[in-house]
């Protein structure tokens, strides 16, 4: 799964190191891409150093400056970076860059995670996806609303005069995973991924606890029942749990008004779950633009690396 | 775990074989206890016949009928006994006993489950509580209310003039140990089983949800932001984690109308769980009544092999 063209020309290496997988990318001064290279050797699965695993992958090209997003900066990873507390803005991430230098020379950056703490509502943290929405405000510097980055764990964020104001984490993407492959609901849904949300099955989930006000959790047992008692076929219940899933994240997001219709939403993330919760959304009567989480990572640590001081990069010469 | 003394006397074999366990109790002509046996041989787990199971858990009682409850009676059971549709009375499920006779001559009862179909909600199933609630409706003949029986798939019954009126399922003990043992919250919550519900961490769990309505999805993710900001004891978040499904299954069971104060309410069920959910419901101002499960699970299915003419048992000669 490693691109890893040779290449001698590059300014600064843009990196997402999450839990399960790292991604690398290679800008020139100008910040176009130059190279990619990927590898499923997430923080929560390597067994050598950190620096060997970032080094092997990023072998072959220029030694310049690295910046790494993701949980490469938690207790966990590589070097801690501490949360920074909402709300932030790219100056306040910039400014609480943790930085060293690996034993051949290089200058890395981690780019630290971002915490709520408040006493109206519980704490919440993300590591990763702050970058990506430093990506959509330089992009889009007047955006004021909602950005969901849907995922293993979907982050709803609040964004106003530049700033990340604050943040939700949901579980939803690991809650499907439970249920369709750990739970006894295994038995009533098809372990194959097509399409999902374009089945009627998944806009009946949505609609079910979205808009019918049924609770996700009285509605997660009829995915059984639908099976026993309508011999409803194992892929439109894969469906249905999806729609059930999606849907009860919504419904929630919209019980802590983070689903106002004065307010923008759009969403960041890959194609075919960000698809998923944009057909959700268009069943809600809301509808919402998409744009691609990877690109926005890059422009995201970018702009940061650049407002650090720790590159000079120009985007758009 | 086998307890089966060698008796010679007995009138009835009564059993509750669910998916995990299997559960045997002799009772006399007068319906009194006179030995009891029990083995993890549930249906999910047997590697042999049903009959030999049953025959070496009875080895030594007198050759008596037999009346089976659970899991025994579904399609991966021993003999199937089809879903009956509620509202359904004793004399319903008396009369849907699927009888047949093992290769030794002893007669068997199993009892059907029961499903709700409607148009106004999703379908449901149950086998195996249908007579534990025999037994408590047999026991409070005027019994007018909402029965819970806390478990891996808890439920919630409603009863009225002897008759169970319909019930929903919600999956809290299974969410349970999803989250506690295989999401990614394992690592901020304890692997100990102690007395969660006296811990004041439970307690809050169980406002969050059902008092202050965070939804269910919005809370869960809260348990690893307290560990990493709060540096919350594992074994406080395993009781605030156990107050979050249980406080989201009453908030849920609220929101459809089933926990209405002029409605009696009672619990049936194990102790510790039994209790959890008797101090979850009073921290919201509700006072219960306990049951114990596995008394009224015999004197369920001792009601209903009289209702039945298998058997003929004066329980209070």
């Amino acid at each position: 799964l490693t691109r890893r063209p040779e290449v001698s020309e590059g300014a600064l290496i843009a990196i997402d190191w999450g839990t399960s997988r790292l991604r690398a990318t290679l800008v020139d001064s100008g910040g176009e891409t130059i190279a990619e290279a990927e590898s499923d050797e997430g923080i929560g699965k390597i067994d050598r150093t950190h620096e060997a695993v970032f080094g092997r992958l990023v072998a072959g090209w220029p030694h310049v400056p690295a910046v790494i997003a993701g949980m490469a900066g938690s207790r966990q990873g590589w070097r801690e970076a501490p949360y920074v507390p909402c709300p932030a803005t790219s100056a306040t991430l910039a400014k609480n860059f943790l930085r060293f230098v690996t034993d051949d020379g290089r200058p890395i950056a981690i780019v630290p995670g971002l915490m709520v703490r408040s006493r109206d509502r519980d704490g919440d943290v993300m590591r990763g996806e702050e970058s990506q929405i430093v990506g959509l405000i330089d992009r889009q510097p007047g955006f004021i609303g909602t950005v969901i980055l849907p995922g293993t764990h979907s982050k709803w964020v609040r964004i106003a005069d530049g700033a990340i104001v604050d943040f939700q984490t949901f579980l939803s993407g690991e809650m499907f995973d439970l249920l369709a492959r750990h739970s006894f609901l295994r038995h009533s849904v098809a372990e194959d991924r097509h399409d999902l949300a374009s089945s009627p099955a998944f806009a009946l989930g949505v609609e079910r606890v979205a808009e019918e006000g049924l609770p996700f959790l009285a509605a997660i047992f009829s995915v059984r029942a639908r099976q026993l008692l309508d011999d409803v076929d194992p892929r439109d219940n894969r469906a249905y749990l999806s729609g059930l899933v999606i849907g009860g994240e919504i419904a929630a997001a919209e019980t802590l008004g983070r689903l106002s219709r004065d307010r923008a939403l759009c969403i960041v993330g890959t194609e075919v779950l960000a698809n998923a919760y944009r057909q959700a959304l268009a069943l809600l009567g809301r509808d919402v633009e998409l744009f691609d989480g990877k690109d926005l990572a890059v422009g995201g640590l970018i702009h940061l690396a650049n407002a650090a001081g720790f590159v000079e990069i120009g985007r758009h010469p």
